[in-house]
């Protein structure tokens, strides 16, 4: 059966975080992305190539509310890249209990008005191969399942719970030993701390870093040392860089192995 | 002056790479990366609002060509950014003799075909951050000076050279004791090993990671760690963020102070 006209308006309908929200759905496309995602989320609809369809017999689509074999050029009609692949699925989004507690016994991010979507979506990607399975996000960070966002994540998503909640609170409310990371170009060099297994690393904003008031209540300032060290620069690292070169450093520091 | 029709065709002539090499010539757009680039590299063209003018009195403006005071609807006419910024300029392409030898003293990149414009730039930044001074791009690698990733270099290129070269002939002609890095599924544990502070560490592209000719030249085979270590799973990291996660433990193993 073939992608009716009112199936492609609704499938680009999700390119709208308000119609996201009101149907609690999103879109995934590309071979990688959809296949990572079935079998964590429910799909609703998926649409791809016979030839997709052929390479993927080994796939559990029993739960899939819909399946449709298109021709590339439907698929291409539907998708929202620039150069579509061979499928395209609508999930359902997840819906996490957010339990800040985890943060008492395991490492987690926090990301204080993260603006770019490809930002995000390579945060999350980072998070999976790091082990972070819990991502706080302030309610200004940009949506994880904005496409771009959902592309950038390569599937990390189905492996990491995101949460939206404002950061002050979710801070504040932890037990006071729990260590609280920042980066600032006045914090202590990161190779020369101790760091933990648990607690919260905060990554802040694009242009702005992290806001006065989370800054605020941050009790581990680090500082991601250039090269030469010290040395007075204009530039800087791209968050999303910065996020994996911190991540990076505690996993090296206490291994899981 | 106004910015004129014939301006303004010339500024978007430059979003095409034929173009940007007949011109020797690049388009910088935003305060940040103008201002870093002015006195690094000949500028044609300045293009900015009366408000730009009065934030930069302190901007050494006599050797630019031609020097043009705008409204911000003239701006936005002449510029590629979805927002704007208070100024663009055209620079001349900088060149540079390319000496391999730099290899042998210090620590390079090179980069094994990156397709996506942002990744490159970003990987530019990073390497400015980490003091890598020289990346070597192979020929198929994107264009520095495609607009997308000049703006994501966020002014590192005006203090990291970047030559396009074939891989195989630069590795081909180092010294036999010059480490040359990548990374590596099967790699050693970076953590486990002595990294130098010289050498070439070679990225390879988004989907295919280094071409196989390149692969059999590289002699030290480094493995970025997941967490928990080693366990199996579909998941990768961006190539600027596996970038950046080496470069900073090599300048950790053999900091500057």
């Amino acid at each position: 059966m073939a992608l009716s006209k009112n199936k492609i308006k609704y499938i680009h309908s999700l390119e709208l975080k308000k119609n996201r929200k009101t149907e609690k759905a999103f879109l995934a496309e590309g071979h990688k992305l959809v296949g990572d995602l079935l079998g964590h989320f429910h799909c609703r609809l998926l649409a791809a190539t016979d030839k997709w369809f052929i390479n993927n017999k080994e796939l559990q689509l029993n739960d899939v509310g819909e399946t449709l074999i298109v021709n590339e050029e439907e698929l291409s009609r539907a998708s929202l890249l620039k150069t579509p692949q061979q499928v395209l699925a609508v999930f359902d989004q997840p819906e996490y209990p957010t339990d800040p507690s985890v943060i008492g016994h395991s490492l987690c991010l926090a990301l204080d008005d993260i603006q770019d979507p490809g930002n995000l979506g390579t945060i999350i990607r980072l998070a999976d191969w790091f082990g972070i399975e819990d991502v706080f996000c302030s309610p200004q960070t940009a949506d994880i399942y904005n496409p771009k966002a959902m592309q950038a994540t390569m599937g990390g998503i189905a492996h990491v719970r995101i949460h939206y909640t404002p950061l002050p609170d979710l801070i504040r409310n932890l037990e006071t030993d729990i260590p609280v990371y920042g980066t600032f170009l006045d914090g202590e060099n990161m190779y020369g701390e101790k760091l933990s297994k648990n607690g919260l690393i905060v990554m802040g904003n694009e242009g702005n870093g992290i806001s006065p008031e989370v800054g605020s209540l941050i009790n581990r300032r680090l500082y991601i040392p250039n090269y030469p060290t010290g040395r007075e620069t204009s530039e800087s690292l791209n968050v999303a860089i910065a996020t994996a070169v911190v991540c990076a450093e505690f996993r090296r520091q206490a291994p899981s192995l």
